[in-house]
């Protein structure tokens, strides 16, 4: 059998750095544990328009749509800041979600312990902190038509459209059970019923879906100012949250400076299975270019590489080196080795973007 | 010249409680300082549901267009929970805002001195924080249309419309640029302009309205996701922010929890000068209905005191007794007075909703 192929779209900014020291981890498990994966690699974002003039070319969507999963670093930089929206690095990872109809955004907010006091909370609040935000990644505004700018007298009016479907909605909730039902078994659902009719829509779907599917997971929901206020007031009472793309990219953000550790956070995202019986999948950190710091060797690349571990777990179904890689991105960790971003309340170790990359494949 | 007029919409839950308290706050200001209002009361929300079948009656609503300031307690019960959309409590709300055209949201996100400790946030990220949300509040996906859930083929789409026009941006824009010159002269603007078109307005127009009418305030722009992060990491970096009605809702919500401070939190909604000058105007606590702990005099009074103070000052031009008003608030909560909710980690004296509001007065 073909080894599992990957596209690597390392982008802009610290994108490179990053994804150098997921490739150094990718080699240790060929070497060292005989998994092979095909790699190839391309452009997104920034980078792409340079070369291209377009911040995702048709060729490099089409490799996207064929391969076992897609790693990609970050896009963006304020070199591209007065592009027109639609050539915009974000385009091009927007692109990628939708076409690869990547509608299950898996976001863990981990707080990991050595690094309680990194937060910006108090540590009883946040300490061994592990909650998992679901966010819908296809639809709903970012996607919705009609959309853009237009002239209504003399004056201009933007326009967006929140639109969700029964089935979209239904998707993401079902992949919320799923992963609740290997985790703490509850599921909060978060919207704006109240004021949204897509909202109410949104609410009535996940309750039953529940009821006909999971009745054995407990099921909350909470309108979404209230869930931003509870992630502040105690993030620990959730376990899995599920919710919509725009509601999630706020919420899942806000969750992930609660741990401190945003240089620290993967995430998944995921589609439908394909006809190997992998989901259609895409891996990459939650944190963004940084383009402040990039090429100066300061970049944390432990998000990276924990996305990497998310796509042992999810794609090739090799949860016990996932854990493996986690376990070693721990270890470093307690080891006090700190990249710049780390650098906080507790001294530390400093070292480079590829220092900590080797020093986890060390402990590997 | 006649008296200013308030009228009083006490709502649902602990909103009565709360309200005899500022009740009798403005009786200490007729007897003591000469200041006297023509006090009218009437029903919103769930009660008004209960008496009409609606939750606000059009007397309700034309009364509210005619007096000098509403204030208003809150709105809401598990009662009204299966109400259609049309008819629950919420809407009356939505209604006063819309038909009172009350664009500029203020909420201000303090934290008390004699409160740090209470935040889920380090003490040293927290104290001191002041800072003044102003949140559009009757346009954008509240109100926009099309909405509603319809059927196509064989399963239901739930829709909102996401909607600004260029004079709505505008004058909340130059409410936030006003408020920072008598503040710290900065307004951050958050949207997402990365991936709605709306934002891409939101943001083209403050930035104008900034260039030329603004140009001495400190102007920047942030995507709204990193403003929930930025609030939570740093919330003492922003002095305003302006932001349109949804991101407004959420922001507002995890900003007030920063400060552990819910039940003392006050909002004033501002909308045009009318015939005598004084804007339209209603003002609320942040805080809910909390139908859990109503009707037991454990709520706390100050939020919705607070929000009569911010009334003084922006309906009736009376900075010095509002300034006045928070000190004997301040006092208060230094001497260690406590409601339920502010029974924390500092001890203190448990006081009933009453005896705070008498407190209050005693420090007046
Ligand atoms: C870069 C941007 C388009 C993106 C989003 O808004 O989804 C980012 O904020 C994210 O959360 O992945
Ligand atoms: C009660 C609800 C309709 C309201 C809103 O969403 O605006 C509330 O959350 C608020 O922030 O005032």
């Amino acid at each position: 059998m073909a080894n599992p192929s990957i596209l690597i779209l390392a982008g802009d900014g610290i994108g490179p750095e990053v994804m150098s020291e997921v490739k150094k981890i990718i080699s240790w498990f060929g070497d060292n544990r005989g998994l092979h994966f095909d790699l190839s690699e391309d452009l997104v974002g920034g980078c792409a328009y340079d070369a291209h003039g377009t911040p995702l070319h048709d060729d490099t969507m089409a490799k996207a749509q064929e391969v076992d999963a897609v790693l990609l670093g970050a896009v963006g930089g304020p070199k591209y800041d007065a592009l027109d929206f639609s050539l915009k690095p974000e385009r091009g990872l927007l692109r990628l979600r939708k076409e690869m109809d990547l509608f299950s955004n898996l976001r863990p907010a981990q707080c990991f312990d050595a690094l309680a006091d990194f937060s910006s909370l108090k540590k009883d609040i946040v300490a061994g902190l592990d909650i998992m935000i679901v966010r819908e990644l296809t639809s709903g505004v970012y996607f919705g038509e009609p959309r853009g700018i237009h002239t209504e007298g003399n004056e201009r009016v933007g326009i967006n459209t929140q639109r969700y479907t029964e089935s979209e909605i239904a998707r993401v909730a079902r992949s919320a059970f799923e992963l609740a039902r290997k985790r703490g078994n509850k599921v909060c659902s978060m919207e704006k019923a109240n004021v949204m009719e897509s909202g109410i829509l949104w609410r009535d779907v996940v309750t039953e879906i529940h009821a006909k599917e999971y009745p054995d997971v407990e099921l909350s929901h909470m309108y979404a100012d209230n869930g931003a206020m509870q992630l502040v007031r105690n993030p620990k009472q959730f376990d899995v949250i599920v919710t919509d793309n725009l509601f999630g990219d706020l919420l899942s953000d806000a969750a992930a400076m609660l741990t401190g550790s945003l240089g620290m956070l993967p995430s998944a995202s995921l589609g439908a299975p394909m006809a190997n019986g992998r989901p259609k999948a895409l891996y990459e950190p939650v944190h963004g270019s940084a383009p402040d710091i990039a090429g100066q060797g300061k970049a944390n690349p432990i998000a990276c590489i924990l996305s990497f571990a998310m796509a042992l777990r999810y794609s090739f179904d090799l949860g016990t080196e996932a854990d493996q890689l986690e376990a070693a991105v721990e270890k470093v960790l307690a080891d006090g080795l700190r990249t710049g971003d780390l650098m906080g309340p507790d001294g530390g170790t400093p070292v480079s973007t590829s220092e900590m990359g080797d020093a986890i494949i060390a402990a590997l």
